[in-house]
């Protein structure tokens, strides 16, 4: 089994990408790394590291790097040998089973899509992403930015890839799917979300239904599938103000002499907080629909963060996700050609 | 100065309205309340506080009651002399300068849209509320629910609405307007968005630009617009999150007896965080764009939470919330008029 890592991408690159890869390389045996990006570089980080597993660790040069802030545009036609190009070349090519990128979101879409093209059967590919829930679980939440506007039968393959991506991932073997919507409050509901409900409903999926937005961190569904608009600006809103809760928290216990001291006796409850809160490891975003298994991780992503992206992909890879996806696309599709006859 | 309060509504209805209505009377004495509901039942709730401000307080009886779960057709058509009917007709009426209510928000929007209509200029109104932000402050979020797909204009004319309102409210006298989209990354912005954007760029708004998704609590601008299915969905997520936050401190306070004991020493740091993310000052979202003042509380108010409402719709009749809307919707017409001549 092999994974390409884009070692240049995220907020830091190579101070985070290669020890990661080479703690998950050490951890997992079954697994060979193919390390793209400035090969001085590679090697630079990799020796400050003791214990690399060589036999298992494969450097790809390139010269070219996606800049965070570089445009799709660029980053898909005028940087054509950056690391990214090379990372999906490598699954492309049939060199890796996997690859991943903690670096810019819509240029790793754009060109993973413009290399590997989407499955058959699926129009559009999308983000999908895991949430922290109440009880200490997570819900997939997708599309998380990929696609704009999106129709019903987008919400519906959004919906098999899930399906497909939980099965494979997380073990779960049925998983239940949401639609997000607006409270039965709102005056008029969504076209779009209606119609995909009447799809979802006809398919051999496991719809729950409708559902809001605090069912997202009740874990209400599995999945709760929605247009990219919706989910990116969710996403980012709860980044929001996990920030706002985080820093309210930390300001409280240092306000004062009297506030430090409690935060210092309170700081194993402190921790554990801080633990059970810890959003890294759900780091390891997928980007389905694809004929490849592409992983992105968050941008800020930690060693820590960043090797539980790799676990998932690993995960991915082992449990067939693509077959998986291919499978249940055909099994719907067969369906709804049934139903039209 | 009148307020008509609907005494029915919310979770518990009249244990929280009457007294948050009394105990605001007491505390302003420019004030007349109208309190609307079952007479006896507003009787018997005013018998249970002291020092009632008698002559400030006046009782209009209805016998029909809007429930929380009441569709909208329901609510509108087959209980029309519901206590929600009869606060908002104490506006159209001239009896009361704004009225209130914490019963169901769609039944809540209809009825008063049903009664007042809306003001010349404005296709459709618009539900607003302030969200917390890092800074301790707040953004003003619209619509939150109202209008589940909006076009370009009806953006404009939330800007408009959400300008007056936080001039009229908060004494901000030319509050920042951020359009709610998705992060640069994505492939394809959205086109109603991309319109308003101009439409905004080419007004006398104070207009920064588009927002994502935690600028809305980090307070990058006065007033975050969307459409309601997004803001609805985003309102919904973030009290989502919220109580996951505050669930998962409490339980770790006290998950054994050292937890319990450093919660307990800690509880002047934990009381005063609580009161740090206490949404209960936000409580008071207004209903934007008819032609009378309406407020609305949410469900789950408390007397502290109501009175929040309470205060808010008392700033706004002081502050001629109506002519201010009024006066910049002319004022932009007339420049959008003289842009296209």
């Amino acid at each position: 089994m092999r994974i390409a890592i884009d070692c240049m991408g995220g907020d830091v690159g190579l101070s985070v990408t290669v020890p990661a890869s080479i703690k998950f390389a050490n951890d997992y045996s079954d697994v060979d790394i193919i390390l793209v990006g400035i090969e001085p570089l590679i090697k630079s980080a990799i020796n400050l590291i003791n214990g690399v597993p060589l036999s298992r660790i494969h450097i790809v040069n390139t010269d070219e790097v996606v800049a965070m802030d570089d445009s799709v545009d660029i980053a898909l036609r005028r940087k054509k040998k950056s690391s990214m190009h090379i990372a999906v070349q490598q699954v492309k090519d049939g060199n890796a089973d996997a690859c991943i990128s903690a670096g810019n979101t819509g240029a790793w879409m754009a060109i993973s899509r413009y290399t590997l093209k989407t499955l058959d059967g699926i129009d559009r590919p999308a983000i999908a992403a895991s949430l922290p829930t109440n009880d200490g679980r997570s819900t997939t939440m997708l599309d998380l930015g990929a696609n704009v506007d999106c129709s019903a039968k987008n919400l519906l393959q959004f919906s098999i890839m899930g399906t497909a991506l939980l099965q494979a991932v997380e073990y779960i073997q049925n998983p239940s799917i949401g639609l997000l919507n607006v409270g039965s409050e709102v005056i008029k509901g969504n076209e779009i979300v209606k119609e995909a409900s009447n799809l979802l409903l006809s398919s051999p999926l496991n719809f729950y239904g409708n559902v809001e937005g605090h069912d997202i961190f009740n874990g209400t569904v599995n999945i709760v599938v929605c247009d990219g608009f919706v989910g990116n600006i969710v996403l980012k809103s709860a980044e929001g103000i996990a920030k706002m809760f985080s820093g309210a928290v930390r300001e409280e216990f240092r306000r004062n002499y009297f506030s430090m001291i409690t935060g210092f006796i309170s700081s194993p409850v402190l921790k554990r907080l801080k633990n059970r809160l810890d959003n890294r490891r759900y780091n390891g975003a997928s980007l389905l629909g694809l004929r490849g298994i592409v992983f992105k991780s968050h941008g800020s992503a930690d060693i820590k963060s960043f090797y539980f992206a790799l676990q998932r992909s690993r995960e991915a890879i082992i449990n067939n996700l693509l077959e998986r996806t291919i499978d249940k696309l055909y099994q719907i599709n067969q369906l709804l050609r049934s139903a039209k006859n």
